[in-house]
């Protein structure tokens, strides 16, 4: 298939050309003629992308407390309506499971179900002094990374010693450590205070757990990784401080990387005021509106390696069943509003350019997490993965018109600019003008390499 | 009484002069004829220094599981052969109690039967949310300080949320905080692998508790410290790079400082392959040679604010009663040993000058625990607490000369240079030619000023 | 023309892919088939780069003083052989003269002559405080940046007062300054002492020119490039320092970027103790032995924006004409042994990879120098320059082989890997087999784009 | 004689005692009874300060252009009134004289006439490459330090290789090296484009020296002092960044100090629109007011090291004789007033303390100058050199009540609080309750003694 007259982009820059699809490859890119027979699609008008990786989703999420009501085709199909052709999700080794159990079950999931590819980090939850070893596993079974929490006790909660130990190992065997940056006894004492005061409503969230409980958690991590000679990945920051402090750690040399998400740019703790806000029940909450320019601009200066959407699709009948921040799960739909979003209020208002949008949502997230240059990029060789978005039109983002099982979203009647008009997995159309069009199980799992520091500094440039 | 022909010495340099003692206070510096009648002591070859303040001492210590035999006769006596006349010590608020419980219970103790003047810096271990106001009484009551522990768990341990949230009012209501630095996961996990590994003997003490334990504790505490706009007092830092990131921080403009002891510049982990592995149960413990190395190259460059004991006098019984680190109290007896320690490995070494001994040793820890110009100088009106050293005489060090309960030194068999020839506490001397001539009951409780941020520079430059 | 089976290498990587050419353009890139009719070029086994672009060049060089014998054939024929398929030259204002004539000037030397593409730098000698407007007329007249040296009195010499002026106005208009950077007064003070002890022949050149000039220009200069807020690009750095403290200024925000040279990489002031200490007489002069690891070490961590040659085709004859340092020309030809001595020593020694040599030798200068994407890449649409290396062919350099009037090589006699196998320009062959296919006057003048701050901080990635 | 009841002042604090002085020194300080016939003086109420050392005067000036009307009895008359006891003054090495010559022609002019005690500088004009070791009989001659200026062509000004090989050997030897820093193509330009323009009144005097000019020379000799490995002192700095430039090195483990004047702590440019702008006409000029700010600033943070006068005694005449500022000598009488302005308008505005006042117009320039502890502090055996303060009574400056040839003070009509009641020089009394009791040559050469690291570092603290 020849993909005709678009402007295609890189994180390199935009260039005029064509580009030929032969089975699930790229196979050229640049003035080329049809062959005979050949069917071709006029891209004119429209950017062509590189499908977007996004490197933290949640997709059939079960806490061991609570659960997401969707599965592997609703979350993926989300996926592919947002130009997502790539989730990196998560498989949990609850304790007592084997990394291998925890895998298999997870794959097993999304077997037959998912219509975009995916890869799995791994949540790291038992791994007790002497079995570190174990993670060299995981690099041959290709996780993209392990991850770890400071934060969520007894569940996810890994002390000092035991991020540490894990990251040691981790760095020596090629994996990189995400980390959820809260500090657990700052976030305890403030819900405690709260609760000893019967402040509990879901307007209370955002104060139940601070800035400063994200920014300790980063610095400290940031810290134990240096001592670990460790590459680390700090998700979701949601203020300024924290980005800067993984910054300072890149400038010393440290293998450090910022992941923010739209609402963290986009979003701010008014939201708590509103008629709504069971919609922002998320941890790290929403911030101070100063936090989003500070993202922007931080954002702008390069500092931010990647976005991801924290992808989370409860339903809104569990956002709303307590009223109680302290039992409402956290966590927002995301996966099919970001690149219409980012388009708006990202490029549209200068605060980034194309090159910058598929950097921060396809190339770096492919980088860091091994599975660049099959994905994340458009090169001859490449998994004919894309997305041709027209930023012309306009839309109400509106909860009925998504693929959500969530019922809601944050966004409910914003106005944005500009539609994804076909979406491709290795070379299948999965959705074409607003019609589903893919296959449940077209989806693969797409095994990791072992982390590349060279190609992760590159991501840092 | 007319003090003639000495050298005095003050952080400033050294002077030679005569001093004259007139009641409690020093009243005259100079060429200075005696009065009629006046008794003159002739200080000829001596230096003669203003008396030593510890500022970290623990006399009749109860930590709930160890107690020390020596009571504050003992504590103080040796002090007093010392040449230190002021001991910072702690009063322990023990959980239930109030500021005034643990601060009367404490004078009590001390009263009646000390030989040299003493404050004191409250432990704090339980003051919840919402009663931090409690503070600001103790600095009407002339605490010194409050003291933190970032480990012993349960009775001292303070998370984050409360280290935060103390200093943030102790530094507001002008109490500078002490912190005991040791990341109490780190040192849980290595106790807990070395019990699993039957590894427990004395001599496996140093691995229980690994430097990466301090140093990641310092680094986060002086962070919460910055955070909480609060000066904070690192005790016993132990190894070069928490002693780094207390002058990086005070570059940064905070109000940090650095404590080391005797036992880390002298002595190493080697110790505990020696005979008596017992001597050196200290928390945190003896470190390779190569700290000690760069605590005296950052002694030198001025990086270090004080030095002090951590004296504890336990028994050699309750040293050697078990056999395990497990269950062997932690901490030496220095209050004895400090000067001529000091003199013969740090001054006749060029490690350091007489005025930097002062200045460490009396100066900067009366200037950071609102002692000065009253203790830590020579000056007129200040308090006559002088200590007239002889710094040619040799001496071997040895457990039945000294005057602790212990029944052992750390530096037994060591050959220092020079002898304390006098000690005078407010006028009054109390140890001469190796004589006690003190009266139980003269030391008295020195109620400290609020902390000074402009007092406590000084002590930086 | 197709050109297939090929490894393409840009400064992001390297894909196995057909190239196609269309006239003058990259057409394509990827699995292609050749139309009926086209030529097929089968680069099996070759690395197919991107033409190199050499930021520092001196053909047919007059410098008032001196003149080298080649002219805009020869050299760039040189260029030709050697994978430069675009040399960033110089026109050079001299007194009295206008910018338009200067560069009518040199136009007219290279038109009808050069075989491969050009872009010239305007070397500034004479424009008097209230001129400085002048510069404005530089980016129309697509200079590529303009060129300032703080030595060489009296006719290259710029005092600080004009750099700080110059590069205030270039900054403001869009014009990159680049400066030769030694400190006129420690080199003169050098020269006059080495004069007085009539210690003037080729084997005391290095002494006359000691590193610490260099250093000190560099420091000053992007001290004032920073108060004049203008990028500024250091040519021909030869000390480590040079380069660190080039990127010092580039972590504090400026634009600052640091060039060096093979000559810097690879020779050493070994070289003048030898029988030809004629063949490195340059300035600055070459380094000891420690500063060539000191520059591979920087360069392998990304500090060294560029590699250009400093190409300066004096002919033997006059470099041996009077034995003195004082009275012979400065400068070595290069144009031809560039990408082979990078290739053997740089590439197979590991210190750095293809991907890297076309970022420092094609992608970055283009980027700087406002030729980029035009120049310097490997992407559909841009100019068909193109390098085909085998990487296997042994060879001995030497002078009888090149194609140089200098009659020497610095390098004689080394023994390299790799060979030139084909090099296009604009979709026309210049060089094939070791045979010049070229024609005078296919080169062309390239006019360069203004200054692109954005485009300039990603070559410093 | 005994002082007694007085608030003795130094660096350290403050204290009440007693002061007794024998002969030339001081004897004794604290509660001090009189002997019998001893003469009491009563010195309650007034501040006992350590006569000031002003490190930076010009006394009977010749520039070899201008020449001050004043002598050295005239001059340090002045200075005596003004409570400074001892003044560091300038010998100048014209080209082809030796120091010795230089050294006795000074001496010869001083003798016999100075009432208040002097140190020398040496300015270095003549120093050609091989005759550095000169530098050393400097040391034994009791030079305080060398004085070079990168300005005032010809007769001063030093290139870069000049001041880097001089500092080199100055600091070996034991020699600090005072640096008047300006940039001098910068001033050039700026002076050649204002007569260009005609615009040489003094009121342009200002726009002829940027601040531009000192910063950049301050950052190349610090760079050059820090090569050189040698200590380096800049007078007069009078913007903010040349302050915060010396500090940046003294962090970075330079001995690098700054000297400020009063007349940059107090007046700004503004002073040239007003009816005298003769009286502001010096070198580096009157800056934007926000320098003022800046410096006070700088003052309390402790980065700038001693405030010195750079008094100049020239006559209205001269001031008014041209009206051009190119014609015009520079530098301001200032020795009579700087303590009343620094105490009311630094003490009494709270931007310092009587502390700080002694350590930066006393204590830090004999500790930098080999002064110290004979001048600069009172302790028993300094020299009894001693100003009582009175803080309370009010004043007018007026050139008509003041000691200088000037005929003008730049100070005319403020009002100032406090007065200098009694001033002693080595034990006898020059200046009492406003009249003159000193007699001509009383005033003693002080030879310096050699640069002490450690003590110019404990005047940074």
């Amino acid at each position: 298939m020849l993909i005709r007259n678009g402007t295609l982009v890189t994180a390199g820059g935009t260039i005029r050309a064509d580009l030929r699809v032969e089975g699930e490859r790229i196979a050229a890119i640049g003035d080329l003629l049809p062959y005979p027979g050949e069917p071709v699609v006029d891209a004119g008008g429209c950017m062509v992308l590189p499908g977007l990786v996004d490197p933290h989703v949640h997709i059939a999420l079960d806490t061991g407390i609570y659960r997401t009501d969707d599965d592997w085709f609703i979350g993926t199909q989300a996926a592919a309506f947002g130009g997502v052709t790539t989730v990196v999700d998560f498989a949990t080794q609850f304790r007592g499971q084997t990394f291998e159990e925890a895998l298999a079950s997870r794959l097993e999931e999304a077997g037959g179900k998912a219509v975009v590819d995916y890869a799995l980090h791994m949540m790291v939850t038992d791994l007790p002094p002497g079995k570190e070893g174990e993670l060299g596993k995981l690099v041959a079974q290709g996780a993209a990374g392990i991850k770890l929490y400071t934060t969520y006790r007894p569940n996810y909660y890994a002390d000092d010693a035991t991020l540490l130990r894990l990251m040691r190992t981790a760095g020596a065997m090629g994996l990189i450590t995400l980390v959820h940056c809260e500090n657990d006894a700052i976030v305890t004492e403030a819900t405690e205070r709260l609760k000893a005061e019967g402040q509990t409503s879901l307007r209370e969230h955002g104060r139940s757990r601070p800035p400063i409980a994200e920014i300790e958690a980063v610095h400290r991590v940031l810290f134990l990784a240096a001592e670990a000679r460790a590459p680390v990945y700090i998700v979701h920051c949601s203020t300024a401080r924290a980005v800067d402090l993984v910054h300072e750690a890149a400038q010393r040399g440290q293998l450090a990387f910022a992941e923010t998400c739209p609402q963290y740019l986009l979003l701010d703790e008014t939201a708590y005021e509103g008629p709504h806000p069971e919609w922002y029940i998320l941890q790290p909450p929403l911030r101070p509106a100063a936090e989003r320019a500070g993202l922007w601009e931080r954002l702008h200066r390069g500092w931010i390696a990647t976005i991801g959407t924290d992808h989370c699709d409860y339903a809104l009948r569990q956002k709303t069943a307590t009223g109680s921040f302290l039992t409402t799960p956290g966590g927002l739909p995301g996966l099919e509003t970001m690149l219409p979003l980012l388009h708006t209020f990202g490029i549209l208002e200068g605060r980034m350019g194309w090159p910058d949008l598929v950097r921060l949502c396809a190339t770096n997230p492919a980088k860091l997490f091994g599975l660049y240059p099959r994905k994340g990029t458009l090169q001859p060789g490449s998994d004919a993965d894309l997305v041709l978005y027209d930023p012309e039109p306009e839309e109400i983002l509106t909860a009925s018109r998504l693929h959500y099982v969530a019922g809601y979203t944050p966004y409910e009647g914003w106005r944005v600019r500009g539609r994804v008009r076909m979406v491709m997995v290795r070379g299948q159309i999965v959705v074409e003008d607003g019609v589903f069009r893919g296959t449940p199980g077209w989806g693969r799992f797409v095994p990791a390499e072992a982390f590349s520091p060279q190609m992760a500094r590159s991501a840092l440039a």
